[in-house]
């Protein structure tokens, strides 16, 4: 028998589905009300008796967590979780990934089609109570969309602006990998060729020591002096002072970033000053639309079916 | 043989595409730099001499022109020229109906994404360089989305939002005339039993004496608590006080409009404050969009062609 500790914020109706996909288990449940890791430390000893965990607990917690064999995160990365000891010998670690690309991508389009439109600067002058017409817009009718990280988000992303009738660009490095939503897809060695016939760029890109300011100053000057950034994977992808110089340099219509280099960005950072550019502070994921709480839920609840059923578990990092 | 007098901006192949339509006729090309009359007065021998304009002469310097068979607007509304007395007796009058949509149902959408996603709460803290985290936001998806005005514009805008998983309610005069991509299609005059179920009110409504102040306080105190207006039609179609003070009272999630009553509005309007409202100068129209133009040029040789060929023109109001 599984002492099953669950952390996720459940619905009663999510409650009883958990308790009938695994009706022989012990089933601790012990509900967050939002993403961030809230147990008490009174709660310490049921993740020591844990067997499965479902959520996020730190890994500093999880040192007495001897019985420990299967923990599922509710986040989309797990980066913390695979260093060497982190958790017992033989656990088996899976992920969210796939829960957060409707949100993040509907994050992007929204601040992609805000930059197309100045809305930003509307905004400005609405503040100002000005009446000021700012000129020229862009659409995505017939522009080209070259997306860099092609996985859940970019997915998700490139199937929105698709709909409004642009051409979808994927570089990745496994081109071999079909993804959906894309009208063509290319080595991401190719990039500084495809720079210059890009309107957008989105990227959705993990941190990797290839990808670390993969958007420097010199590949930042290859893009069209009409073509806008996206970026809401990781803050370090693109070199934020290389981009604030660009943008204050008008070279580029505008940006979009809902990642930062370094996060929180300093008060003092160029970047906040840019009027081109639209800055959120790293929101588009989190718990900030309900349909991605119940996304994790969702393969939470699928994979301890299968779990139950000794089947191979989904989004396995571990 | 016809005078035709073509204020339209045109490439050099449009301008060609023109004469090859009235191969036999006069052209006098005299195009205006934007969509804004600005013909010379030195020029307004060629208005009384032609007998085709195409373009937008304002009706009081068209008293003089007897021989005119036939007006080409680059407007959508033509309300201008219907008076008794404003074109000569017998001239036929056609529109450009149609060239808008794209233009206006993108800024609608954009406008609509921006206040579901808070962005424009965002831009506030960006310029006051605060890393702050707003909370919830909405989606599209499973939502219900009512569309008050069904033409040219409204049709767009549902197609947009049907893209990311919309449902759509049309209301409309003329239930029993289909339009494009409305899931469910009822009389205007059920509004009240709509508005309860609306997640958005889209209004894309002319000005008629029906339509002014359609949304007045009581029906805006119909919509759900976290419900969106988005209004790009004519202002006077929304009571803006009373928007007002039910933004101010925190009874909508937000809204968004393109256009206000009066025009432009006053300094001491009290929407200009509304930390929930996203306020642009009416500029979702015109010719903020290259496609625009474009469009209005393809319906003028369009009609070109018809009238040489003694076709029936499109979109003719008179």
């Amino acid at each position: 028998m599984e002492t099953i500790l669950n952390l996720l914020p459940l619905t009663d109706s999510e409650r009883a589905d958990f308790l009938s996909a695994a009706p022989h288990d012990d089933h601790i449940f012990c509900p967050a009300p939002d993403l961030t890791f809230t147990i008490d430390t009174a709660s310490l000893d049921k993740i020591a008796r844990a067997t499965v965990i479902l959520g996020c607990v730190p890994p500093h917690m999880l040192t007495g967590c001897t019985r420990l064999k299967w923990l599922q995160t509710w986040s989309a990365g797990v980066n913390n979780y695979m260093a060497p000891g982190a958790l017992p010998q033989g656990t088996m670690l899976t992920s969210a990934s796939g829960a957060y690309g409707q949100a993040v991508s509907e994050h992007m389009f929204a601040s992609l089609l805000s930059v197309m439109k100045r809305l930003s600067a509307y905004r400005d002058h609405q503040r100002a109570h000005t009446w000021h017409d700012e000129g020229m817009v862009k659409t995505l009718t017939g522009a080209t969309v070259l997306l860099l990280g092609t996985g859940d988000l970019g997915s998700h992303f490139a199937a929105l602006v698709k709909a409004m009738g642009a051409r979808t660009v994927g570089l990745n490095r496994h081109p071999d990998r079909p993804v959906a939503h894309m009208d063509e897809f290319h080595p991401l060695a190719d990039l500084e060729q495809w720079l210059p016939q890009a309107d957008v760029v989105a990227m959705t890109l993990p941190e990797t020591p290839e990808t670390i300011h993969l958007m420097n100053a010199a590949r930042l000057s290859l893009m069209k002096p009409d073509a806008i950034l996206v970026n809401a994977g990781r803050g370090s992808a693109v070199d934020c002072l290389a981009l604030a110089d660009t943008l204050k340099a008008g070279k580029l219509w505008g940006a979009a970033l809902d990642v930062t280099e370094p996060e929180p960005l300093p008060t003092d950072h160029p970047l906040w000053d840019c009027s081109n550019l639209l800055l959120t502070p790293h929101i588009g994921g989190g718990d900030h639309l309900p349909q991605t709480v119940r996304n994790i839920v969702a393969i939470a609840l699928d994979n301890l079916r299968r779990f139950t059923a000794h089947e191979e578990l989904r989004n396995r990092a571990l």
